[in-house]
């Protein structure tokens, strides 16, 4: 049995990071922290898991952390894990990190996330953590860097279109539909019920900071500079994100082409479904799974891409025991198929 | 046009409260405050009140408020209220209070919301706000105090059984069912979306706060000692009370009897609108309206009665507005048909 | 006293139709009429008019409506409008017609809607019913086609720009998302609260019939061929459209440069209200009301224009009252300052 | 394998009723029927189960199932069931019937569903699927009648009182709140999300058919007569069923001793958990899973019992599977601990 310690276990993502742990034949969970009142039992945090998980969660005790688990988890707040996350590698553990702190090159980090990079040696070290396309990097590394729930939706729904070269590379425009749990579990007038419920609003529009992260992955892609306008909105729905993408086809184009290139694409790939032109996804399909649904429609010269995960799955606890699975040599699926 | 002030301007009740005045045909709106980070006039507070009304919302100048105001509501927290009451009540403004702070007795309010009150002298003379009660009181007073939420969905609901002797007073059970918004807004966890949308739970079990201004008010009409077990429970809607209220007849009493006691007691009511036993009222009928929607249904010994209403309307700002006009000679209604 | 008469009044738009004439000062409901089982007051229809409005509502009888009336608006389905337009007009009757019927040239008309156009007589003389672009013409006419709910927060969200011909239009996309009420009532799998309830997606891409009514309004507009790409979701609340419009700059503009199109566009317009480019438009401050709000914010290139509406007000029955107000003389917000 | 197949796969209980199947270690799904236009892929009509399942559902052919299975589920509508069931049964095939068909004794049967029985012969010997209550029976049986949603959320809710004689029989009042998935997947105006969001309301107050099923349980406990009143409500979530239920204390009892016959009655039950009387169970914490949550709460001489489950698992697919556990040898929580 694999040791797992999840630090930040009280967030949304932290949450469903646990729930997922409890179902895996492979792990147990040794240790949960996260900033609480004082040490709870965290089936009374959530009580969710009474009878299912009995462990006491309590403020971060690092030298205990280390001593108990292989594998850490930190779902924590950005600029936080970059200041636990050097001492655990040190010591020898895993480490796969939910924030933002280990995905980007510290300039741009630094420029985005207004924060100097404290941890720029593990940077360079740091593998990102999307499986089907750096499948290989991950079963190597030390560090992972699980990516953040928008580009998760974005950079699989195109990918297989900018690999193939098939579109326009400076005029793509992502219009992302989100629920609430991806701002996090915490006081704040803008996440009431009261002001979410009846409501839909665009935010940030050109200027959220999961823009570089997206950016950086698809340049990789394409092996060249390109651009994006992403503009994200809340939706009054708990969980997952749809995504739509408006892409300029580069040659002429047929829908007949496009199939093929995802379907060839996500062969192999258990965990992204493509659904063709004709039937697009619905959130309904993959809330509370680890599903990325695809559906590609050519519509004169514009190919429009919709995909669909839940945001704390695939955008988040999901994936990140997926890159575990991958890590430790388990099966990529173990304990991510129960909805 | 009599100047008006809403003191807590910028809670749920109170930007119900703005809206409200600013359809009264009778009013001027003299001045917001709140507290408030800087002034900012209220429709950037409230996007809402865009083109409607441009007023600058600021931290409470009690001096100002006297000079420029006829009427005074507070639409403040439980204690904060009693602070500011007498000095306005002392310069001869008519106050109207959507708190706590003069729905009870002194030694009943220590016990029930944990501080000592400090304006015994005004509470005496504070007239409760339910017109279908006590309009004439309510006509002449200087100092009202506005009804809770769940105390009018209630009161109003059994009123006519109790005056009219038709139930047991010893075992009254109501199961109130409640919109979130009736919890404030303010930043805490458990008022989240991602906590209350797709969820419902009871709380407060025979003890919430607006047990003893239910049990006074229903003594008042039975004119003896009665009893009530009061549980309340949040529902995923932002608006409305839904309460369903168990009652023992006391001799054996038919349907049409109980028709006949509701249509007399609320003949003259234009807000309450009385179902009979078949039809049920439902909260989207009285959201967004001053309406207090009731049905009553005899099934064996016991009667079911099932009142709903919005809970910043009826429930706060809309029979604020209801208790201005009786005060102030308006028509009863002004400004609150708009749904 | 203007007597008018709603044909359709049990949909959604009936409905909304029927409550908002109520509040109107100078007018009186003389009919009421649906495909119904039996003459049913409107009141047990919808409990909400209960103590409002009293009146049956019953199946269409032409003649009596005629006799009854001075104005009728037609809440019909599509293709069941031009059935009856043409008699009521032949006797002099003002008509608003909420359906499409009258919105699109025949030929248009029966390529998306798929049936032929039964009476292009009155067709050539229907006026196209936004305020804001045709007050003049809607003052003189007798038959009104009142526009789509995505139409209108499509047109008045892009018609400032594509007016002082600052954006590129062949290149114009789309991206709305409303609320469920846009769809109908009507027994249905797909409106079930257990299919839209926590559940978001795109639909009719590029194919929904609404879009050759954009299309056809910006022309007009433009004064040349343009094309659009529109892509319609559906969101779970009840009322509501956020459409989100990307715009490809003609040459270098600047923020201030839009922001005073905008203002200069609807300076004179009381139910449009432009925000600028730093707060977005929500849609918790429109609905249940007729304005329609705008934001445009310039990002490099692509000017992101996102407005909201409520599909049943400004989207459809505020904007058809918006309209009767204009051609009979009244204030033009009469009626329709609510909430 | 024990083959299994669910006839009426396309409904709500039945596509949960294939999803846990599909996860169950110890079955194979060999046939899916439903009312349906043509054969349908099972991941065409239900996209949530592309990749996981490759199955054709189509109209219902008796002797292919019966050639293809051991274990036939009916996830059918009233009356429709008891056509079916004796076939199989007489065929060999274990039957587990998730109507009310085989519930009721004939008579009580016929009066509340309004249809005369027509197979009393199996009836007499089919078994009430209430783990908890009835294990060894379930054990042994072939037809097995799934209980109800709502008797489900009450009867587990009081039985450890009534068994241990702790409270008065004549006077419990429930009062239910349920998600509207429990009226099923059918084109009604009434589970519109039109009609539904923004709503809640009480219906068949005292005369809902769940009550006789209710009765005859709670009676076979007490070994008396005993009387209810069932007051459902809907409220605007997709899934679960939170019950609040009133009882007189027989005489004097403490907090002390009720959460003890609590915990005694259900100490060796996995899918029941007892909260006590402090913390009140929530929806959230039951939804997607097979728990029932409960807390009960003395207050004076009333006890207060909560109970939370989610209606389409323990009330209704989970609750089939795990009688399929016991009936066939399984751990009883085999496919059911995934959420």
């Amino acid at each position: 049995m694999i040791k797992v310690s999840v630090v930040g276990a009280t967030g949304y993502t932290g949450e469903e990071l646990v729930n997922i742990l409890t179902r895996h034949s492979g792990v147990k969970i040794t240790s949960l922290s996260a900033v609480i009142d004082k040490p709870t039992n965290i089936s009374e945090v959530f009580p969710r898991f009474k009878g299912k998980l009995d462990i006491i969660c309590k403020g971060l005790d690092v030298g205990e952390v280390i001593k108990s688990s292989d594998i850490v988890f930190l779902a924590l707040p950005h600029t936080v894990s970059m200041q636990f996350a050097p001492e655990f590698l040190k010591r020898g553990k895993k480490v796969i990190d939910l924030s933002a702190d280990y995905r980007l090159p510290a300039d741009v980090y630094e420029k985005w996330y207004g924060k100097s990079h404290t941890d720029k040696e593990n940077l360079k070290k740091a593998v990102y953590g999307l499986p089907e396309l750096y499948r290989e990097d991950i079963r190597r590394c030390n560090l992972l860097a699980n990516p953040g729930c928008y580009p998760t939706s974005v950079i699989l729904a195109i990918a297989p279109l900018i690999k193939n070269k098939a579109v326009e590379l400076d005029s793509i425009i992502v219009d992302s539909k989100s629920g609430i749990t991806g701002a996090g579990r915490k006081p704040s007038i803008g996440l009431l019920f009261g002001e979410v419920a009846d409501n839909c609003k665009a935010y940030k529009i050109g200027s959220h900071q999961h823009t570089p992260e997206i950016l950086l992955q698809l340049k990789n892609i394409a092996n060249r500079e390109l651009d994006i306008l992403f503009v994200p909105h809340v939706i009054p729905i708990r969980r997952g994100i749809l995504s739509t993408i408006y892409l300029k086809q580069k040659e002429k184009i047929t829908q007949k082409k496009i199939d093929e290139i995802y379907r060839d694409f996500y062969k192999d790939e258990y965990f992204v479904r493509f659904f063709g032109g004709e039937t697009m996804p619905e959130l309904k399909d993959v809330i509370y799974t680890n599903f990325c649904d695809i559906g590609a429609k050519l519509t004169k010269d514009i190919i429009v891409v919709v995909s669909a995960i839940d945001n704390l799955t695939k955008g988040a606890a999901g994936q990140a025991v997926q890159n575990m699975n991958i890590m430790c040599g388990f099966d990529e699926s173990e304990g991510l198929i129960y909805l």
